[in-house]
This record gives structure tokens, sequence and C-alpha cells, in this order.
């Protein structure tokens, strides 16, 4: 390897050593691989390492914990938020050799996977033995279970079985000094020492680089029925997720579109079977074994009932699911072709307050003088707001980011939280101190000086 | 308040100035009250305060972090490793007067309680709108919220549905310091900063005392069946065991009890109705809407058929149900009478290693000549091992500490964990080192430093 401007000599020479030239590469072509993530900022690394095992990362770290190297862990780069962009100077540790499944036990419902693993395999390998792993981000065919872990991803499923914070049972993780620690169980009960497992699910690569991780599987629903519902109006819509989340019956899925939406899709070619004055949409999906489907299917179709129902169409077969589903899929390209720039940001509020929080998203709409495009999880109250900007404007990008910082304070207004499954990143860590009391943050550094001294570790993210 | 010989003087007076001669303590009368828990020491602290308010509890935890008074949180006290046991000099600080539910919610399925409401007055509030709060301990008539979170407890529904820490959204508490934070959501999605919720659920009271909790709650279950299954062997039980959890349907409970169980049942009275040969008893239970009910129970009765099942008693009715969980309910008494002591162990083994879990302790039971009673959470590997001892007997005293460390050992050899729910408490803290290793336990150093410098909150508890 050429000494590398960017990595102290030594450090640069010690990696050689460790990885030889095929996995420790310092040329810009792949540097600029390793640049960026699903932001559009951009970060050349100084360096980039492909470990195979744990000890090859426990090496890694060490020796950038002596240079004072940061180190910034990277699955799939598939993140919005900038968790793993590169900072300048950083070394990428890509687990893109540490991708194998280690083991799956059914009897245990447990699989055990390096991080490099991605959330489709997983599912591949759980459903042999008629089991799944339910944390589903949208992009489950090539994110990894090393990212979905580090940002405690999560999608339309977390409203009945939750985030990957709930189905992880223990992690093996390698600290800021280098040393490896496991946390957690092998069994789906545990309560020795501190939850080290939970502390690390969400950390964002900034207490620990995760080597293997020990998940929790659960039978896989046999049945699935799905229910698109077109409604006059938000505030309808809104109501009649109330209705559903107060009812007895829990949706494996409860998504939602608004009108601005619903325009971009019809614009992309989708939708065009919405009836006409369709101003927001709910996608209600029932999951589980046949009997149980039809019973809550029922209970759910009745509660769309109310003012401002304009259509119910539903769906039994996979193809006609696959129909039903296809809007809502095409969503976040579609939305895209509106403005150069998608602003996407990812908030939660209370599922009462919902309807409230894109009428005041209206508001801001209108006093910035910006399309907002909404849409998300509304069974969670998770919502994707998405700020159209032509970015070569540069008043609209000011009105931008003045409409941001609205829009996260009315989210902490409407007792919400300014991230519910993207996570923080280097995008949202300004805002963090909006949501944070002082004595968290203040806990939050000290947390992050026992695992990390040197900050070593993904710095400048999360928090 | 007379000066106590325990507390300093200066702390004695603050908090006399604090609470007034109603709600601050040091008679021994009252000393002796708070001086033990469901363990059978006893350690009479120096005093006893009963806060009503988050700032009185702030105050209290300055005072004690200014004159270096150890304190210890208690709920009801049903705890049975000593994580409510005082130490010396601690000053004990009970929830009884925060026993107040602060917001019922039931549109966002959450509800607000003070630490001291029971556990039941939260599943009558939840009742009221058709919900429930999943965690389901045996003490759940009088344990407390507080008590819950501290241990992070469980019970038998922890199979389908998890432990307490899958079911707080979050926490306010009080660190070592006397600082106040809010960490969590009111939301059932969040991934802003590190998870301090769950770093404080099952921390024992020694990172913080919780002094709100926001609880989230499900729809309650409308429908249940019960099944009893009787088994020539433990083997053959846990061979049931394996096949229900390796299926499609999900058991609301899955509880197992053997021979020496069922032998003590039958000395109280209990269990006249099981046929004779019975070596083992599983309890299996389905919940949730009538039409899964119905399919899953027949899923989970049919995996009982295999070798050695003797019968199969079913109930649906409320009352057919009580009639089949009686003598499971009437277990913990009826060990009780068995021997003076009783030493009750909570550990939990994979699934698949249950039945091979209770032959070695059978081996163990007789190479150290004391009877082992073994019942318990099969679906979750969590058994609850009964050490019958005569504490008047030094050599059999001895016996059981040398066999307990065996226990132990034999638990974390078959890949299992030391405590499922009970918690670690002073009982277990000097086997913790056995599991975690020396990087986890420098973490806990640390992190408990971050919360507690002076190391004043229940000092020799949890690791």
């Amino acid at each position: 390897m050429a000494a590398s401007p960017g990595l102290p000599p030594g450090a640069a020479h010690e990696l050689e050593l460790l990885f030889g030239p095929e996995r420790c590469h310092t040329d810009p072509d792949t540097l600029a691989i390793y640049a960026t993530d699903d932001t559009p900022r951009s970060v050349p690394p100084a360096g980039v390492v492909f470990p195979a095992t744990t000890e090859e990362v426990a090496a890694v770290v060490r020796t950038a914990h002596r240079h004072g190297v940061p180190v910034v862990a990277r699955g799939a780069g598939s993140g919005n938020v900038g968790g793993a962009l590169p900072v300048p100077g950083a070394l990428v540790v890509s687990f893109e050799c540490m991708d194998a499944i280690l083991e799956v036990d059914p009897a245990n419902r447990l699989l055990r996977a390096q991080p490099g693993v991605t959330n489709q395999q997983v599912q591949e390998a759980a459903a042999a033995h008629g089991l799944f792993w339910p944390p589903d981000p949208g992009s489950s065919p090539y994110c990894q279970v090393g990212g979905n872990i580090a940002m405690n991803s999560a999608g339309p499923g977390a409203v009945k079985r939750g985030v990957t914070r709930d189905w992880v049972l223990g992690l093996e993780a390698v600290t800021g000094t280098g040393e490896v620690l496991r946390a957690g169980a092998r069994t789906t009960k545990g309560v020795v020492g501190y939850d080290l497992t939970r502390l690390l699910i969400g950390s964002e690569g900034t207490l620990g680089l995760v080597t293997e991780a020990t998940l929790r599987l659960w039978p896989r629903p046999t049945t699935k029925r799905t229910a698109r519902a077109a409604f006059a109006s938000v505030a309808d819509a809104g109501e009649a997720v109330q209705r559903i989340m107060a009812g007895g019956a829990v949706p494996s899925a409860l998504e939602f579109m608004d009108s601005l939406a619903i325009d971009a899709l019809r614009r992309g070619g989708f939708g065009a079977d919405l009836p006409d004055g369709t101003g927001a949409v709910l996608m209600v999906e029932a999951d589980g074994p046949e009997a149980a489907v039809a019973e809550d299917f029922a209970d759910l179709t009745g509660r769309l009932e109310g003012p401002g129902l304009l259509e119910v169409r539903t769906g039994a077969s996979a193809e006609e699911i696959k129909e039903l589903w296809k809007a809502r899929k095409s969503l976040s390209r579609a939305v895209k072709r509106l403005a150069p720039l998608k602003i996407n940001e990812d908030v939660v509020v209370p599922v009462t307050a919902l309807a409230a929080f894109i009428g005041r998203l209206e508001g801001l709409a209108s006093e910035f003088g910006l399309p907002i495009v909404n849409f998300g999880h509304a069974g969670n109250g998770n919502i994707h707001v998405n700020l159209m900007v032509h970015p070569d404007d540069p008043d609209e990008r000011a009105r931008a980011r003045a409409c941001l910082s609205r829009v996260f304070d009315t989210v902490l207004e409407l007792g919400g939280t300014l991230s519910g499954e993207h996570g923080v990143g280097s995008e949202k860590a300004p805002f963090v101190a909006r949501e944070l009391d002082a004595t968290s943050r203040a806990l939050h550094n000290q947390i992050k000086a026992a695992f990390d001294p040197k900050g070593i570790l993904n710095p400048g993210k999360a928090f």
C-alpha cells in the first residue's frame, strides 16, 4: 500500500501488514466508492479495510486507537442520515468480508450472523424453517444486519412487532480501544448486568463495531390480507388511524400518504385507479394464521368506515397484495422526481397528533413556499416528511433550512421525537439537544468516553 | 426526628427539614419493616423516607450524595434476590407516596405512572379501555411498577410478549447526583440518542431512581384456552416443549414442573387428579381473539402428542382455566413446606437444553444429597431451581453452597444465563463475573460511575 496522505504512516503500515493490498485500500477510486451513503453528501475517507474476523476488527481498532485515526463502520451504505458517511482522515471498516450466517437454530428460534449479512439473507435462512426476523426496512434486499443494529432499523411491520432492538438477543462488539465484548444471551430471557445489547443497538457505530449478532426469530405469518383505503382528507384518514389503533386488532402494517404524495404517484404513472378527490390513502394489513387474519382483517376494515372514506380495495392473494402495495412502494422514487433535492426527514408524533401534524406541515409549506410531501408508518405516528428543494437556488436552500427547524420544533411540541427509524447520523446531530435534556446529554458523553475514550468511533454522529 | 446513629447528623437534619416526622423515620420499629425483602436476610437501614414528588426524590439523593449516604430504592419489597435489601447505614427511599396513575391514553396505547403504582393497578386502569400491560410477575397483585422496571420483571406471558423492557416507552429518573433525566419517548418508535431507557431497566436501582414511567399498553386478549398435560418423564415433557417452540403457534404461557414439584403439590393437597406415574407437567395456554385462539390451541395441543404423554386436560371457561392453573399457582407455597429453607434460583437455558439441564440437576441433587425441585417458564427455558435446605445443619448449608455453584456452572456450560427474571441483587452478585466478560464488567463500572460517581445507589447489587 502506498503511504496515504490521510492516514498516519505508522497506521498505514500496520494496516498493510494486517490486511495486505487486497483488503486495505487507499486509492482514490476505491475511496470515492466509500465516500457516500444515501445522503447527497460525499466525504472520501483516508482508507478502507475489509476485515474477515472479529480479531481483525479488534486489530484495526487497536491500530486506529494508537494513532488517533477515526473509524467509520460501514454496512451497505443505504442509510440516509449520514451515519456511515466518513469524516476527513477516517478509516472505513467495511463488513463485506464478514457476511456469513454462522448458525440457524430453529428450535431456539435464533440465528447468529456476521454484520455483513443482508437483511434479506437472514429472511431467506429463517424462512427455510418457517421463521422470519421482523425488522423490515425498505432497504431489506441489500441493507446489512450490522447497519440495522447500528441504526435500530424498522419498517411497516413495527406497528405490530417492534423494531430491531426487540429482535436481538445478544451481540459481540469491538469497543473504541479494540477490546471485544459479548453482551446479552442466547436465550429469550436474561437480566444479568446492564443492557449493553440495547445500549449498542441504535448507537450508530459510536460505541462499538458489531462483529456478530444473535438474532431472535419468530414464526413466519402464513396468511396476509391487505386493504387500500382512499379518504377525502388527511383529517379523515387520521381519524381512521386513531379508530384502528384504539381497537383490539393489531395491524401488521398501517401506512399513510398525503395528497402531494398521491400527486407524485399519479405523475409517475401510479395510483390511476384511486377515486377522484382522494386526499389521503391508508394501507392496512393483517397477518398471522388464517383464522386470526380473517378476524383481524374484518375488524380493521370495519374501523376504516367513517367520514370521508371514499373507497376500500382489498386483496388476499400474493398478486392482489402486490398490486395494492405497488403505489406505496413506488413512492420514494416518485417523490424524488418532484424536485432535484428531496430532504427526507423521519419524525414521529403520537398517533392522535397525526392529522394535526400534517395540518401544521401544510401551514409551514405555504409559509416557506416549499412543497412538503408526507407519507409513512401511521400506526407508529412515524412520518417521512419530504421537503422538495432546488438546491441551486440559495434562497430556497435557506428557506428549507428554516422550515426544517420549524418542522422539528413542531414535532417536539406535539410530544414526538426527531427520528423514528432513520437515526441521527451527521444530519440530525445538530438538533439532538432540542430533544434530549442536559442530564441525558452529559450521560451520553460519559458513556461514549467509557466505550471509546479517544473518541475515534464515528465522530460527529448520533448526538 | 431524633439524630440517628446510622445517618450522619447533617443528613438527618436535612431530611427532617425536607420531609418532617411523618415522612422520615429512624425508629427501630419502622426500620425493621424496611429491613427485609423476600430473601431470608434482614438488614435494618439507618432511615426511611417517603417522597411524594420527583423533586423530593432529587432532593433526597442530593442530600445523600453530599453526605455519602447509600440510597436503596424500594417498591413492594417482593423481590427475592436482595435487590431492595438495605446495606448498613443506608437510607431507604420508599415509593409508597408516589402511587398515582398520571395519565391513561388509550388511543396512543400508553399509561403514565408513578413508581409506587402496583402492577395490578396498571392492569385495572388499562382494562377499562380494553388494554393491558404485558409484564405479569407472580407478585402482580402487590409488586410495583418501579420494582418491575428496576428488575426487568416478567412472568409466564413472556414467551409470547416479552418482558418489562419491551413494554416501557420512556422513563423519568433521578441519578446518583440528584439530577433528573427524561429518557425515551411517548411514541412507539424513537431512535434519538443512546437507549438510556433500557439501560435503566434492569439496573436494579444502581443507576437511578425511577420517578415516572410511560408504559406501552396492548389490546387485552379476549379469549384464552388452557391445557394441562401430564408426561411420564421430564425428557418427554422437554421434547414436547421443543415441538411447541419450533411450531408456528406461539403459546401465551408454557409452564413446566418436575416430579419433585408434583410430589410437593400432592403433599399440599393439590394435583390429586394427575395420573399415576406423572413425572412432569406442562401447562400450555393460547390467548387472543377467538378464532385465532381456536387455531393456535389446536396446533399447540397437537404438538403435546408424543412419547410419554399420559393425559391432556383442557379448559376454556374462566372457571375451568382457574382450576387447571390451581396446582401451578400453589407450587411456590407447597414447595416451601418441603424444608425450612428454599433457595430459589432463577436461571435460563436454551429451550433445547431444558431436559438435559433437569437431568444434570438430578445428578447434582444426588451428588450433594439435597432435594432440588424444579418448575418454571419452559417456553423461555427459564427454570426456578429450588434447593431444599435445613439451614441449622452447617454441613447441609455448605453442601447447598457448593451445589449452587455447580448449578450456575452447568447453566453457563449449556449456553444459558444466571437470571431470567428475578435479577442479581445481592444474592447473585458474587457470580456475575462467571457470566460477563472482563470488558463488559469494566464498562459496567464506568457506566455506574457516570450515573452515580460516589457509588451511593444500591451498593453491592446487580454486578
